[in-house]
């Protein structure tokens, strides 16, 4: 069977739009779908916020800023001037063009489109060929249970800066969730599913906590891997670790294998954590190490192809 | 009696915003009360807007662009770029900065304060010592009935270019609207109310099909005047003159002040017009004639002069 022909890789934000970038660089357009996270959407100043959806697109269209790995490249922030002259909330900074996006999406929601339908429309404008799908149409929210009460992603994400200790996660609106038609269609025939280099807790975690993406995953017959976002016992980016020890999970590869394990055939260690293989194998899982840092287009790509033959040799 | 004690001028966008910065210069901050049109505020990709509010806000903090009269000097137009990528609804300009007062105004009006609190709280954080007032809380919309069938205002005056022919228009919501609490005070308090140089049916109109604003300049003691907005047969800006001919009205001063009549005392004309001012004192009006047009802050602060030198010596 050709592993190559549906690729479903499930992301967050920033660490899954470097793996999604080295993917949509080996794979014909039409072989790669990108589902992504969308419990972080948020209202703020009556604009409907979809940060991972954003980040994706503006990655897989080349748009994005390079230097953060998101928002748009070369963004200027007059509104966000403007709004802090009236004292206006300017935690969560608005980048004029990206405030475009935010505007037409918004208008488009309240025409009563569906965010993935919205999803596609803008990829197609911005000359995205790759599906990017949002992983439900319906409203689901990550609620973090903290030592400062419980908060929005956001509000704990940026505007707290992920400080608050955070003893619970929560996935509002999971339990009624569906995922969108496209994303589980998607699911249903993937040659390959890969869980992303993103936060297991708050980016993997939110989409896997709906039921009709979770069993649909559980279910198939095609490989089913993992990419470790740790790295020598560090996040490259994010609240990764630090929030893996407040959980009281082991803040490790294999922490994060033994958390998916049900859901995998396969799990990628970085080569730094090539010792830890035979822990992860010991999960039932086969495994591979190699440089999962990704610091310019040709580590992605390299990533990617390392990826793709490891599981055509060992799945094959 | 003491007119120049509590000034209330009624206005429109760009005209009015200049006779109010004329008086805004020579009267105590406290004495002058700008009462503004609504009625053109929509909704646009998602946001509530408020251009006369706002051109009277830029003009008043002096953040207003000299060269247009409304909108913010120096402001970029990097959101609407983006939307134009994404083929959004790009026939209202939006500056990024504006923007930034549309976001903020939105934000609150969802958090359920008054059009009149938030302009009254963006006027203080702006500088502004005026009272600058919404003619009402309520939601009035000007219609017009065109040759291209019913259209807003936006769409007639912005999308359109005022081009369709006018057979009629309404002012949607104004029989069960009220006026803002504030706006009625002022209006029962004045020591002397102008009808601006505005649109007499676009800007001051809506204004005065408010029951509650018609009434109050009905029964009031002190001197009321209007500036008339058409010089030579010509509106200095916008379809005024075009309006009045589609309308069947005289599109001269004389047809403004017969428009105004019977809640006027005085009527201003500009000096070109002179030879006009036996018509209109035939219509039971007290005259003068001075130069109306106001290309400079000098034109309009010796206008404003003129006008309250000229009430205090024919009301006094």
């Amino acid at each position: 069977m050709n592993i190559r022909k549906n690729v479903v890789i499930l992301v967050g934000g920033v660490g899954g739009a470097k793996m999604a970038v080295g993917l949509a660089n080996i794979l014909p357009p039409d072989a790669l779908t990108v589902i992504v996270n969308t419990a972080d959407d948020f209202e703020h100043l009556g604009l409907h916020i979809s940060p991972d959806v954003d980040t994706l697109m503006y990655s897989l269209s080349g748009l994005v800023n390079p230097s953060t790995g998101w928002g748009l490249e070369g963004d200027t922030f007059q509104a966000m001037e403007q709004i802090r002259k009236y004292g206006g909330p300017d935690w969560f900074n608005l980048g004029d063009c990206d405030l475009g996006t935010h505007l037409v999406r918004t208008h488009l929601l309240n025409r009563g489109l569906t965010l993935t339908e919205i999803t596609q429309y803008l990829c197609s404008r911005l000359g995205i060929k790759q599906h990017l799908l949002p992983m439900t149409n319906d409203q689901v929210k990550t609620i973090l249970d903290t030592d400062q009460g419980e908060l929005g992603f956001q509000e704990y994400f940026v505007r707290e800066r992920w400080l608050p200790a955070v003893h619970g996660i929560r996935f509002e609106g999971s339990s009624t969730a569906a995922p969108s038609p496209e994303a589980a269609l998607a699911l249903e025939t993937a040659s390959l599913i890969i869980l992303g280099t993103s936060n297991p807790f708050l980016s993997i975690d939110p989409i896997i906590s709906i039921q009709g993406i979770s069993e649909r995953i559980l279910k198939a017959t095609v490989p089913r891997i993992a990419i470790s976002p740790v790295i020598a016992g560090k996040a490259i980016k994010g609240p990764t670790v630090k929030l893996m020890t407040e959980l009281g999970v082991e803040p490790s590869p294999v922490g994060v294998a033994e958390h998916y394990q049900n859901l995998l055939d396969g799990f990628i260690l970085d080569k730094q954590d090539a010792a830890l293989c035979d822990k992860v194998e010991g999960l039932g899982l086969r495994t591979a190490a190699f440089q999962t840092y990704m610091a310019s287009l040709a580590d992605k790509i390299t990533l990617a192809r390392q990826i793709i033959n490891w599981v055509e040799d060992s799945f094959g």
